[in-house]
């Protein structure tokens, strides 16, 4: 089963890393970018074909190591 | 207008990030994970309200910054 957790930062941390690029982006002259925020995607391949089961363990993973959810949000998607 | 650009590894090369994230989550008694690819995500946020425009301006910042064509694919979603 495939699945895909993504980890995004919080609204309100700050991005210096996205800042970076929207700057580089500008002297690229890559036109009408207002804001850019960077974040992580996980492609994770499980065994087994329990959705629920692999949901679970997928937020565990993410809780556990993927996402710092001090800062962080995690979305997971499993896609069967 | 929101967007989101997501950069992953193409298949066939090698991603040590991941293997590592497979074995820390093994070691954490995280189960049936059979493996882990890394990417990154980019939310953009733009000016103007042209979705043809903005999916162009997207393509090309991918091109230029984003991700390095010879070894990533990556996917333009703009949210509207």
């Amino acid at each position: 089963m495939k699945a895909r957790v993504t980890v995004t930062l919080k609204s309100g941390i700050l991005d210096p890393q996205g800042k970076a690029i929207e700057g580089a982006l500008k002297s690229l002259g890559v036109d009408g970018v207002a804001s850019v925020r960077q974040g992580k995607v996980f492609d994770i391949e499980l065994a087994g074909s329990d959705k629920a089961k692999a949901e679970a363990a997928l937020k565990d993973a993410a809780d556990k190591l993927l996402a710092n959810t001090v800062i962080e949000n995690y979305r997971v998607e499993v896609l069967g």
